[in-house]
């Protein structure tokens, strides 16, 4: 398929932020990438919006890099490119979360490699070292800050004490957040990485309609006072684990206790802990986006496709997915200040078997704030006492607010 | 090679704590590694102190996992079964930066794959990282804490305020230190990984001895407690940094600021940050030592041995290795309390070039606490006033201390 014996043809699909700074980086490598693989990359072709015909770049391409995000058209151009015989290299979260299993069965059955290291995490290695440094390990779990966006956020809302909106407004101002940024504060994007992850780390098929997740728009400044309070971290966490033979999928804002690998990871940064018995646990952490930061993500992964052979997952074997999950949430009632409303608080938890760990009670005029702790219990008895507690709604004075928290496992 | 078509023997060089580890591992997950290579791996003989024989071994074998340590005789055997044809996996970071090149060359001479993850940082898969997926990144600096039992015996000095002895002592009591800790304490063992690192990251053969190394056996109490008044964290760092296109490769105690992705890096973990302009930065973090983590990083490199081809490091290209390097230091002073103290040590300091940018002079009876920052100078010149300083003697109550100051670049 190569023009030559020394050449390798890279065609490029997709023009923007990540496309341009992959078309500006390969010629500057590519004298360092002949030494490392015996071939010299030169990009054969670009298809932008408006320019480049996908069956003419293909056809004068040893692989394609894809680029365009979204589904379609880029789920037909990179079946069509593995069709043809051609490795793929993706930055594709959305298409991975999607159709993750179709890709991967038609890379297996034409052996030709599909590598996506740029689609969670930026340049954070994570799939690599999931899919072959980890490939001996047995994993439990793995806890993830996968969204930059959100997490500068929050980094900035515990820091000068500002509102979700000023946060945003300021990570808008930075180029850390999107005019729109729906997908990142609501917790989907992080979803569709944490489902590609959560398919590779336990080897079962995960969809992102099977991953729970919240966003991070209800997060109140008071909430990152009591976090600061009792020196925990809030980071939106993407959790992906074994429970009881079957496997949760989730993304939740959620405190983290101090010491906690992922507790330090502050502004637009990503990280990902993989835990396991045979390994205690790893954190890597980096840039989560950025055009640079991801195509250089993108180049690792031309160079390690012109290395044969392929790293596509192995046929998968299922876990089953679980929905409810045990954990220890912080909750938080403005109140009015009655005799008797703790009383009756109380109760409505007790009737759900939710243990209260710590309670803080502070007087605000004629109401009251409840922040408490409770310990780890089933999240859908959790809910139904939230339910009941929302519904006491002549001594509240807000809804009621509840944030995970992540606990030290051996404290 | 293989007995049968879906066989893969592996054998065993060494059954002390990684090696016992690696015996119990592999049967445990062979049926998984089945699944993920179509090969099933058994161990097909073991060579201990007192039993068997290193040929029968090698003729029984596709593969060889060197845990014996040291550099003979597992030099000669890495050799010789690379010169028969077989994969090497093998742990030790002496071998690697006293033989490096010699072994590198067989491998890619025979075509045979030489793999060494857990020489460096144990599980933490930074030679993978750094040889596959930063292959496109021009890396410019490589930071890391690569000795666990040096961050262990810090980590307790800074959390008990116990001298180095003490917490030598309670490092050997819980097992992460050796009943002879020499190699460990004095840098000597963060050398060795260093040289390995700054090779694959610069492509620069680096001996050990090309590698300036100090340890902690000087570090005081009161050190410790000036990084904590100052929020530094004060770590046995190991820097391989690109110096006017030479290559600097040191070990030393360093006090990093607040902030920086290895200050947080406790107990005995390790943990290695890499830095390139396309990167800007990523880290990568876990357990530095134990056996059955340890295994597990050798197993995840027997399972890519198992799926050709070779990740034998390039052949090299060489840059300079720099020794004197741009540094600030934290300057540490026991002082006789007498008018004119200062002006002469600050004129010693002017004298050689050395700019002060921070003092604190503290009165103890009729002696007193120098503790300064300079700003970054030429180590040559620095140790010249150092040298200054310490004939000083009629001033002095001790002799003075240094550890260098990591600062915030963009602060």
């Amino acid at each position: 398929m190569t023009s030559d014996n020394s050449e390798f043809r890279v065609g490029l699909l997709g023009h923007g932020t990540v496309g341009g700074a992959f078309a500006e980086l390969l010629p500057r490598h590519a004298e360092r990438i002949e030494r490392i693989t015996g071939l010299r990359p030169s990009l054969s072709g670009v298809l932008t919006r408006s320019s480049g015909s996908f069956e003419e770049i293909l056809a004068g391409s040893d692989l394609i890099v894809e680029l365009i995000g979204g589904l379609e058209p880029a789920r037909e151009y990179v079946l069509a490119a593995m069709r043809a015989g051609r490795h793929v290299v993706t930055a594709n979260k959305r298409l991975l979360s999607h159709h993750g299993e179709e890709l991967w069965e038609l890379a297996r059955a034409e052996g030709v490699q599909l590598r996506f290291e740029a689609a969670v995490a930026g340049v954070v290695p994570v799939i690599r070292v999931i899919q072959e440094s980890l490939a001996g390990a047995e994993i439990d779990r793995v806890h993830g800050i996968v969204n930059g966006t959100t997490n500068f956020i929050l980094s900035e809302m515990a820091r000068t004490g500002s509102t979700f909106a000023e946060a945003l407004s300021e990570a808008q101002r930075l180029g850390y957040a999107e005019a729109d940024p729906t997908e990142d504060v609501d917790g989907s994007d992080a979803a569709a990485k944490m489902a590609i992850l959560a398919r590779l780390a336990f080897e079962t098929p995960v969809h992102i309609d099977q991953v729970r997740y919240d966003g991070i728009e209800h997060i109140q400044p008071d909430d990152l006072e009591y976090a600061r309070e009792l020196g925990l971290g809030l980071k939106l966490i993407g959790t992906a684990e074994r429970i009881d033979g079957g496997l949760s999928v989730r993304v939740h804002p959620a405190f983290l206790y101090p010491g906690h690998p992922l507790a330090s990871v502050g502004g637009p940064f990503n990280a990902v802990t993989v835990e396991s018995e045979a390994i205690t646990e790893i954190t890597m952490s980096g840039p989560g986006a950025g055009g640079p930061q991801t195509a250089s993500a993108v180049l690792g992964d031309v160079i390690s496709a012109m290395i044969p052979p392929a790293s596509t997952p192995a046929a998968a074997h299922r876990l089953e997915i679980v929905q409810d999950v045990v954990s220890a949430f912080y909750l938080h009632l403005e109140v009015a200040d009655e005799p008797g409303v703790l009383a009756r608080v109380a109760q409505v938890l007790s009737d759900h078997g939710v243990s209260v760990k710590s309670v803080v009670q502070k007087g605000l005029g004629d109401q009251a704030r409840l922040v408490m702790v409770v310990h780890p219990v089933l999240e859908s008895r959790f809910d139904a006492a939230m339910t009941d507690l929302a519904g006491l709604s002549q001594l509240l004075r807000a809804p009621p607010r509840a944030i995970r928290v992540i606990e030290e496992e051996f404290a």
